[in-house]
């Protein structure tokens, strides 16, 4: 009897994920799976939502923000009603397997389905880059890009102006797209939730680089940390420069996946197929020393994914 | 003897100024004149900082946004001493033609020193596209493709969470940005600050166009109507809906200008000197009508530039 | 009885397209008409191809380059067994009116249907802008901001390596995108149709440029007035510059369309509906001084839109 | 005494570059170092070139392609005469160490160098992706997301005409970018140099996959392995299809540089002085393994970086 894989996108979307969904259809079918798509995450489990794929349904998207699966934070599925409303859904459908794609909260919900008994596979996607076990999750490339290209017309109105520009990013616990971006960019400084944040040292750096003759700085914050504005106000109060501020918000989740996205989705979408078929489930796709592996999920989560303090510290001798 | 222009940006940077710095400067020096390059507007006039220019001054500048000649908006300039001072220094330096770049409040400070008998000219150069006497400010095509690029990134994500999103755009006084970057990115409501603001009126239409089966909504604001945030907030709280909120705040400033920008402000500046040429001094450079027209500043004060209201009522037409 | 219109796309396909048909539909739906697509131009007219549109069938289409009624050239409209099949169809499915987005082939089209007997209108929509009759025609904008931003991609190369780059643009019987992209990204030479082509001056030029110390130059070249590889060769016949080439192809044709075409493409759509409802029938939908206006066919066909040489002229002034 | 390190970029610009420079001479000053910038590669070291570098002189580079040290192929650095010349000019400025930028060209003449006795550092940049020793070049993933970009343009119109559309990309002796932008993109077909070209098995995927009910085909060509044009030629003489043709030229070698490029550049840049310190010379930085590694000359030849044909077949599975 043919086996049966779902697919779904959950919690925030992130570019890419149709690039994976996309993996994640045609490999499957190509392998004789039938592939059905879940609408709107775990919500669509519990409501029955399965729609059965083929070679078409993911044509025509790759390119595309977003997902097309739609996606959602289901507050049902964390009930023991809900939960069990979704494994029957899972078993009247016959599915076989399910490949979540998202981040850690999806990836708890993967897990639980999995201690229940319905194998499932995830595929991290979401533009934080904070999951444990994996360097890389689909969607953060993008974001960094979008960053970077936000900063690079912020800073042509900053040099004008000669002025100190502040970009609140986002990072609620980890500072990965402030401070990836941070070194992209040249940002003159970047405040992190990883690392103490010493307005004094801030300030002093900024009188320091504005004798030696720069005429302006960008600094990054990311949203953990500390609001854009109460930055600003701080700066103001204790320094001559008015900083203007500018909260980047939802422009990071969206926007046509870059290259590496949309490669790194294809090939963890079909990494998922095939650990499927060798019957290697119950597993994170990972990215780890430029390869893709597979880590079951207690494993993955022993493994936090935390900033990497050298590239911090290169980034403040690079931006003087 | 050689006549001399200076030319100056002031008041906020706009993507385009440096093409219109550029064509001062090449058609100033193609017709014989000396030209000087003032930093940072009517600030450097009063520090006496003029830069003679020439071609290579502008080489490889047109490609950028912000401004080279840097720009600012001057306290001293207001005063009595201030303005005796730049006075002075445009006559010591032997001025015999000051070319400004900038907004209405830029046109302010042209109109008094060409009151105090220093001939001027005023180039438009605002995102705002808000000044009275001209259908066109340089500046305006880029800051409406930097809000559609970025409203287009924010759709995938409002479409793949079925939500409402609200974007905040610049205009203080006036809503072209709002209107025209609205109809051109197919928004649901369009808030300005030349119409009475009525949330029943969004909110009932949010709601019809979600029973019709759309699943998300953009709203774009002029930051001179209302908040973005106390719009969602009065949003979420007569309906179902949980809008989220961009506010795009400096990025609408910066940027590659776009051919249009380019284009105009290469037009306007090379009319500046032909109008100079002519000794038709003391004018607005105005685009009225698809041609490049000069007004003497009086004449230029007494026309507004208002939002056509037939593109408010085809926007909301198209919108639904 | 209720009125019906069809509405098609027709020729090369220009960004914009989609707003217009988004605009015909949804204003046609507002004023009480039905509206019909047609896929591929007149060739879906031939086969009766007529689908009824409604207010979701344009949603979530005015980011997006192409059209979804997708266009051909037909061949078989050209026959007289087309051409009679062709208006059997509009007659056997009850089509009141037509209205054809396309350049000035789709006119010629468009005229013959309204000689025998069906009421057409013409929306301007054509990357080239050279359609008699309108100073703007739907496509061209995104066009040159293509153009723009591959030009500062390949000054990069160009200034890295100091050489001479050409980059050949679209325009086989005008050089509108080339002469106005050619302002807007300074380049220091622009080779058109419609002036006569003296490689004596270009090369001189090149000499005098180098001389003054200028590093690199860009040259647009029209495709209607040369190869660009023809070009080169003739350069580095001539002087000790070995240009490179780039043929932009049709990347210019497609991408998202700028603010500028969906806004225009807007406006014209809607006008269409307008003037139909006013019975105002078999005119050109088209833009002069900076508004819209309709022209009956045979006067548009009077009216030759070139280029205007002055801007030209100030091109070459500006670039040196 | 102050030790001196000299930087150059060398053979094609790479989008990264700047970032390169940036990161060798603001690391290189931190430690102690005197930073000396050569224009136009070994061609600026036979003429002593040398400019003493400081913070400012690599300020507000980084968001730019090109490079500012300027890049050209040198004859004269491969005669005897020239050879001698550089190794002098660089005996007399007291150089200690000379970091070279560029592709395996620029490592040959880096351990040409290092052979007669100058310390050398090679930095991976070029945007073919094509260097022994390391799976990553800086440039390489500006230039996918070039490639992707223009194709999301040609999609827009080969889409809207059903055509096929075929893309030819750099590579010519290597099928990287082709390979990886076609994975990213989505691409019916990739034709490379490293795999056997076989026409048949193409029209025979291209009559399969419209029959299917694919409207349209993105053929990707490295142009190592066949002109675009003469595929198109190959295709239209064996199938109904007529394939439309762009070749992306040059503007894949320019454009602002990436998130990824400039973290990578900025990185490896710091690499090189670090290993300085350490008086590890005559290395080639490498990315190996999600890690920036140093590996002797002599053995980064050894090792082939050469393409991943499992990804190959992935997007051939893929893209049906």
């Amino acid at each position: 009897m043919v086996k049966r894989i779902a697919v779904l996108t959950s919690g925030g979307d992130a570019p890419g994920m149709n690039a994976a969904i996309r993996a994640v259809v045609r490999k499957g079918i190509h392998h004789g799976f039938e592939v059905f798509g879940v609408q709107r995450g775990y919500e669509g489990v519990i409501q029955g939502d399965f729609k059965l794929m083929n070679f078409h349904s993911v044509g025509g998207i790759i390119q595309h923000g977003g997902t097309v699966l739609k996606t959602a934070r289901s507050e049902a599925f964390k009930t023991a009603e809900g939960f069990d409303a979704a494994l029957e859904q899972l078993k009247n459908h016959y599915i076989d397997y399910l490949v979540v794609i998202g981040g850690d909260g999806s990836m708890a919900g993967a897990i639980k389905l999995a201690d229940a008994g319905i194998p499932t596979m995830v595929i991290p996607g979401t533009i934080d880059n904070d999951m444990p076990g994996t360097e890389y999750t689909v969607g953060f490339d993008t974001a960094l890009n979008t960053v970077l290209e936000a900063v690079n017309k912020i800073r042509d109105t900053a040099a004008s102006h000669e002025r100190v520009a502040i970009v609140e990013v986002m990072g609620r616990s980890a500072g990965h797209i402030a401070l990836m971006a941070g070194l992209a960019c040249g940002a003159e400084a970047i405040l992190l939730p990883e690392e103490p944040l010493d307005m004094d040292i801030i300030c002093e750096r900024l009188a320091k680089s504005h004798q030696r003759g720069k005429l302006y700085s960008i600094i990054l914050v990311a949203e953990g940390v500390a609001k854009g504005y109460d930055i600003a106000s701080q700066i103001s109060a204790r320094t001559d420069f008015q900083p203007h501020v500018t909260v980047l918000g939802y422009i990071q989740r969206g926007g046509n996946p870059t290259a590496t996205d949309n490669i790194m989705a294809s090939r963890m979408g079909a990494a998922a197929i095939d650990h499927i078929l060798q019957d290697n489930v119950n597993q994170l796709i990972a990215w780890q020393k430029g390869q893709i592996v597979t880590l079951p999920y207690e494993e993955a989560l022993k493994t936090k994914h935390g900033i990497d303090l050298s590239i911090y510290d290169l980034a403040s001798i690079l931006a003087r």
